[in-house]
């Protein structure tokens, strides 16, 4: 489901791509065009991808991409299709790459396109509140309503039976159906991706989206952030209370409910059927099974097996934590 | 105070009540009418009230109600003019009976009934901002300000000298006199309340408000959720800082000071003159006594006695705390 | 950097100053003007200043101030210039007449004075989205964009560069270049700070600014509060996810980067190039060094000197706190 919405503006000419990374381009001998970026999997012949870690070698042996992005150390685990290009950094290096092919996923000023609802096609098909805006690339279901002064900026997929609150700002979003999104959300904005460098960082972008699925409660106040090179995804019938953060790329299985102001730092992937009492936090990049239950307040800050109860911080077995403390 | 605003729209023939938890019929001999649910206390007769759990067999015992929700094991503390009716869940039977008394009270989608400030009774006695919403049933005392953007949806009375912010969202709320409420808060939505059904959760309704006592001030992107079958309340001269989640049913005393960030999940009642620091939680259902100091990024899970001073997760003695840390 | 924005509406007869705070005015001999209020430093001849604390000492005896706040036990340690007036709470008198001097810093209402930006002269050199509004005493440099609903109030400069989000509220807010504020952010109003008194607490005046440095990013739904007697800084390209929350006088040093959902407690002043994870909170009037990293969730309660990494709560080092866990 990567970037169904976000314009790429190539192709470009590998030695447009080579001096954007400021290598030599003596290492090509064709100059051939380059349609797009993706990942190893993904990846197709005429497509650039990135390698980056160890852990990825059985996959980059099989990606189909013409060129990667690599280190001296990684770049023997390539097929012979695709050309390393070395670099000291992969990320940033991608990031430039990402950023030539997808410049309007960088930054995330407001959506200067949207028109008052009342100017559009909804006027007649949803029911709407006071100076509601919509933006470009925009389908809305049947039976919907949206609150006052909310605005669903571009590139956003709302399926039948959704209800939005007032107040809320979204972009960069698929919700199903059957959806409920409370007041004062702000859904689909970039996640805090970026390199930090003295004086002045450089954003990453991110070309990944917001989905949300069947049945779900978004409670008020809540930040989901789209993906960077994936997507953020709320399962189906999860329901969250307020003032909730779910970062970039997060993951959240079906039938979970995650009570007020948790949050969820990037990449973490979590199964079906999870409880998360309020206030507790997920680190990055972690794997969370099913039917976990997570006590309020927690710090979750390494992997948690299928049917576990933790709590603390660091969250560990809730019958452990209760007895040492 | 419980229900001042969401509409009854009975009585409803026992019968027809029997048929829609999908009981046997054959328990009831004559088909009367029954015009409100209410707790044991309150209900009076021609009402039907619940009954889940042994501790409230006192009450039960003197229910005026004629007729009860409960279990096998509970039915034989019902005095005799109350009939009980026997379920598998008490308080998903309560749920669907009172969602058909009040079925105002299950959705929270935006108020479509709401007027702009200047075409309602209010433009000259209140000093307002731009787009400023007032839905039916609002009453506001003299020398109120209500900020921009600002939407006071249906069932919200303000009594004199009150401060309302920018972009914030109140309904089905009682705010007394002298209170400052600030910039985007959301006050008076149903709370996260439900059960969970795979597939598709069924919410229960909230048929209680939020009452803000005299004196009060709500800091920024505040949410303070009404009660289900009672009320918020936030006592007089108590103060909240920013980012502040109340859940519903917490009741908390006079002259209160609670930090930013801080969260109360439901039905927790808190005395008089509490201090709370930032960050800090606090679980539902639990009982904070007067006089308690609970340490900023503390987690309260067990009932906190009179002039205790916590800190800790679990929030213990705070001098045991430090000595141990 | 104190007070470029609210009005000083004095001088006052020193008579006048002492009667507000219930002194008898026999200390006075000569009824002369007072023309200002400020800190122990910054105050010159015919300016009222505070002393309230012993570690403040060497300050106080160098003070070109005319009259001092202070207690008995400390007003030997004034110069002779400086005429003590002695009370039995400093702050609560420093409050006092502070308010006197600013009544405008008092109170927090919304900004009746704004306009709608097409009425401005701003409709030409700003990128602007519906229902922008623009308070008095505001400048804006080239090349900005301000989204929708979004409330610039009065006294606010927006440097050269920079993007204002949907939904957000600024006041007493100085901005420099390239600076992005995302969407639901409330910025520049009053910190949470009072006199608590039974029944009826008692505000005190903040005549701070927030200062938001260059190449900063400020991500949705933050708070940041203004200072009372100082100003709140973040520096230059110090980046904030969502959700966090910044109190009254905190400093923050430059090249940081804090996560989601942190919150810092008033007159903290943190170094440059500090790293916080998600969810940790950092008490009042803490001093933390440079290069220090804080893990999500942590609590810190003690000064951190430079280039040391905690977590935990109370946050530790790192390494004690994992092998400890």
């Amino acid at each position: 489901m990567i970037n169904p919405f976000f314009k790429n503006i190539g192709p470009f000419k590998i030695s447009d791509i080579i001096n954007a990374i400021n290598l030599n381009t003596e290492v090509i001998t064709d100059d051939e065009k380059i349609f797009d970026i993706k990942d190893l999997i993904k990846s197709t012949k005429n497509d650039i991808t990135f390698f980056h870690s160890k852990k990825y070698s059985n996959i980059a042996y099989n990606t189909k991409a013409s060129f990667c992005i690599t280190t001296e150390n990684l770049k023997n685990e390539l097929p012979k299709n695709c050309k390393p290009l070395i670099v000291n950094n992969v990320l940033l290096s991608t990031s430039k790459i990402t950023s030539m092919f997808y410049p309007s996923s960088i930054n995330d000023n407001f959506d200067n396109s949207v028109k008052i609802i009342t100017e559009t096609k909804f006027k007649n098909n949803v029911l709407f509140g006071k100076n509601v805006l919509i933006g470009k690339n925009v389908n809305i279901g049947s039976n919907c309503s949206i609150g006052h002064n909310t605005i669903i900026e571009q590139n956003v997929s709302i399926g039948d039976n959704c209800s939005i609150g007032s107040n809320t700002v979204i972009r960069n979003t698929i919700i199903k159906n059957n959806v409920n999104i409370l007041d004062n959300c702000i859904i689909g904005k970039h996640g805090f991706g970026f390199f930090p460098i003295e004086g002045k960082n450089l954003r990453y972008p991110h070309i990944g989206v917001v989905l949300i699925e069947d049945n779900c409660e978004i409670g008020c106040g809540c930040t989901i952030d789209r993906g960077s090179m994936s997507d953020t995804v709320i399962g189906k019938n999860t329901f969250l209370d307020n003032q909730i953060h779910i970062a970039h790329n997060v993951k959240i299985g079906k039938n979970s409910i995650i009570a007020g102001q948790v949050g969820i730092a990037g990449s973490s992937i979590l199964g079906e059927n999870i409880r998360i009492g309020g206030q507790a936090g997920i680190s990055g990049h972690l794997r969370i099974g099913n039917n976990v239950e997570i006590a309020g307040g927690s710090g979750v800050i390494k992997d948690i097996p299928d049917n576990s109860k933790v709590m603390g911080y660091p969250a560990k077995n809730i019958k452990v934590f209760l007895k040492d403390n």
